[in-house]
């Protein structure tokens, strides 16, 4: 498909994680972007091609075209513990709630409450995720049949899967499609054995791959490693050779003084997930000092079992909001910058650098923002109108890879929405 | 009109601050609810009266009717700063961005701005809002005029008002419609001198109107007051007598121990704006130790200048969890108490008993949210994907006093969306 947007006003990355609105035309040939900006007879697609054959045109209307949200942190099939089982403590809520009925789910439940939420991501205009569950080749197939981008990470830990298992799941994911890739990762240090994280570690060498972790999620979790230790979660896995290649750390609530220092050195990008950490009690991630250091942050959801919901509007103002509120500064930290964690941020840590931003040549990746509702009205500033009061309700229409997954409240996802929500139901009401 | 909905799930109200989740159908005679639950032969409109003739029957399609919000803290006309100046100190912000330019407001300028915050309110299933602004009949004919339910207060302070315009607001208010009422209230203690405050004072008596006022929004507020006085803000306008028939105060972060002693003898309501206070970076309310003490509680925005969006979802979410991570205790306050400090709370503060719920009797100011959505889905628990995972974009009709004024994203409140949106731009754009 070749699809025209025209009479936009297109948001464009320019350095030093600034954004600018340009308006006018943006051209989607197959998957890929072709032209942005404005229309005249010298900016057909590529150098001196011709316009394409357009099998769509979408008169925006005035409105935004913008990078879609990257989620960087997920478990994307907890849908079904939606509203379960809240208001406990995270480990009482782990092990007594979320653990036993994650036992009973089989591979077709998966690849089914995947589904649900990928739909809700579209609402969100989130057009891919990180996602750590188990069975990542299911998990990474929803989105394939979807049409939606992933990137899957692994949840290995003493209970469940194997070094191997993992290495078997990075090929098949990695080439299962263009949309669907897979980053090595294990749960958490406290789930995991120093021989697993050795072995973590190994696959991560020969794979030159990233690892992804859960990092400092609660204090407990950084008191318990230390203790058993005497180093940080942080600490501990780079003194494993874990981060050769990158990668980085799912929350980063509690991190120490030194673990600033082995974000810096390895590259590290810092994941926070400010609604879960809330919800959770887990506490407020330095967000300031990340930003201060230099280090690259990004967003995530954490799964929808914890939040509750998969909303990177939310998620955005939070960690805003959070870190002025934490440092007592409301000029901490401005409104580019948490924009650039929610898309480009997200995509860096995600490798998805092909699809990071609005430019000639990246994967059209985009959302459509409705402006004409009254939360986005004066225009007064459109980036902070989006920061501080975006919603769902202003996502009009949202692309993945060139193909419109969402528009105007219908999925275009090859599944019906009532179906879905039948077996979403029907899997947590088979162990109530 | 009389207006039936049917297939609904409707949501009701028990005692001891708990909800109950009735299936039937919802009768709205007039301004006013006639029947709930299951229809049956006996259960026409009133004792042994027939069932209404219907102008219009709604298939809820099974989806939620829910009282309307009350928005219990506002300003809303500030529509026009919203994304204008943010990221600063609350003080910087007030005196250097918010005051010189409130000074070039025109009384038409605010009843424009009003619409368009009244607009964003029905997007979000507000019903009515509890509003400190100049020209409050202004502001009251803006919600006549649209239909929506408004309770206003005053601003008065050393810059600007008198007792005496106050009470002359107060009648004109009071009067001007059944969707109207106002309530006596002044800015802030740091604001007014101790004349004024006694002025406001006399003036309750007169009226035997409760009173309302800012109150510890900031550290800086409350030290300087007890420098000035030897009080705290509250234990100095309870010492004026301020509070004989009762009132409260907006925020009410930064209140001390004998703080909690008054709001319990004077029957007050403490109002917390949490996204206000993150984003301002004011602090966190203790919450928990309102609703221990049993002192009642509402939910407000904050004005769009400070927030910058008008969404009582993210405000129900953020109350709930910004008490579980300032207690660090994931357990401390449960869903069910937050909603209904955004509904039958608000109504108590607001004076407003004949709205804050779905029942036999009142007022017909209610929602209906559309759970075929993948952020309501599945519904493990309709109260907690409420609280924890709602969005805007699940309000599919907002009904004030019997009148559907927001259905599928259409206004019907007699004017134009985009002329709303043109005039506030240009309120603004005058200014710049």
């Amino acid at each position: 498909m070749n699809i025209r947007f025209y009479n936009a006003k297109i948001l464009t990355l320019k350095e030093d994680h600034k954004f600018e609105i340009v308006e006018g035309e943006l051209w989607v040939k197959g998957d890929t972007i072709c032209h942005v900006g404005v229309r005249t007879e010298k900016t057909a697609a590529g150098a001196g091609e011709e316009a394409p054959v357009w099998d769509r045109e979408i008169d925006a209307r005035g409105n935004l075209l913008m990078p879609g949200f990257k989620n960087a942190h997920t478990h994307t099939a907890m849908t079904f513990l939606r509203s379960y089982a809240d208001d406990l403590p995270l480990q009482d809520w782990l092990n007594r709630q979320v653990f036993p009925r994650e036992a009973q789910l089989t591979e077709d439940d998966v690849y089914w409450l995947n589904i649900l939420g990928i739909m809700e991501y579209l609402t969100s205009g989130i057009t891919s995720n990180f996602d750590m569950y188990f069975f990542p080749p299911v998990d990474a197939k929803a989105s394939k049949d979807t049409g939606f981008r992933t990137v899957q990470t692994s949840g290995l830990n003493n209970y469940g899967g194997t070094v191997e298992l993992m290495e078997e799941n990075y090929h098949i994911v990695n080439e299962m499609s263009d949309l669907t890739t897979f980053l090595v990762g294990f749960h958490a240090e406290y789930t995991t054995s120093k021989e697993l994280m050795e072995g973590v570690a190994a696959l991560a060498h020969k794979l030159k791959s990233p690892v992804w972790v859960h990092n400092c999620e609660t204090k407990l979790e950084k008191d318990e490693c230390k203790e058993r230790w005497g180093l940080t979660p942080t600490q501990l896995t780079d003194s494993l050779g874990m981060y050769e290649y990158g990668g980085g750390g799912y929350h980063c609530v509690w991190v120490e003084e030194p673990d600033f220092e082995i974000f810096k050195k390895r590259g590290l990008t810092a994941v926070t997930n400010p609604a879960s950490n809330l919800k959770l009690a887990s506490g407020i991630c330095p967000t300031k000092r990340f930003v201060d250091e230099g280090i690259s942050m990004a967003i995530g959801t954490d799964g929808p079992a914890s939040n509750n919901c998969l909303d990177m509007f939310r998620e955005m103002f939070l960690t805003s909001t959070l870190a002025k509120v934490r440092e007592m500064d409301a000029e901490c930290i401005g409104a580019d910058e948490i924009l650039y964690m929610a898309t480009a941020g997200g995509a860096h840590a995600m490798q998805l650098t092909d699809c990071d931003s609005l430019a000639v040549g990246k994967k059209a990746d985009l959302v459509m923002i409705d402006l004409k509702q009254p939360n986005m009205q004066p225009e007064n500033n459109i980036i902070k109108n989006l920061v501080y009061s975006g919603s769902k309700q202003n996502v009009k229409l949202t692309m993945v890879n060139g193909k419109v997954l969402y528009e105007d409240n219908r999925f275009e996802i090859g599944f019906d929405p009532e179906e879905i929500y039948r077996r979403a139901n029907a899997i947590i009401g088979r162990m109530k």
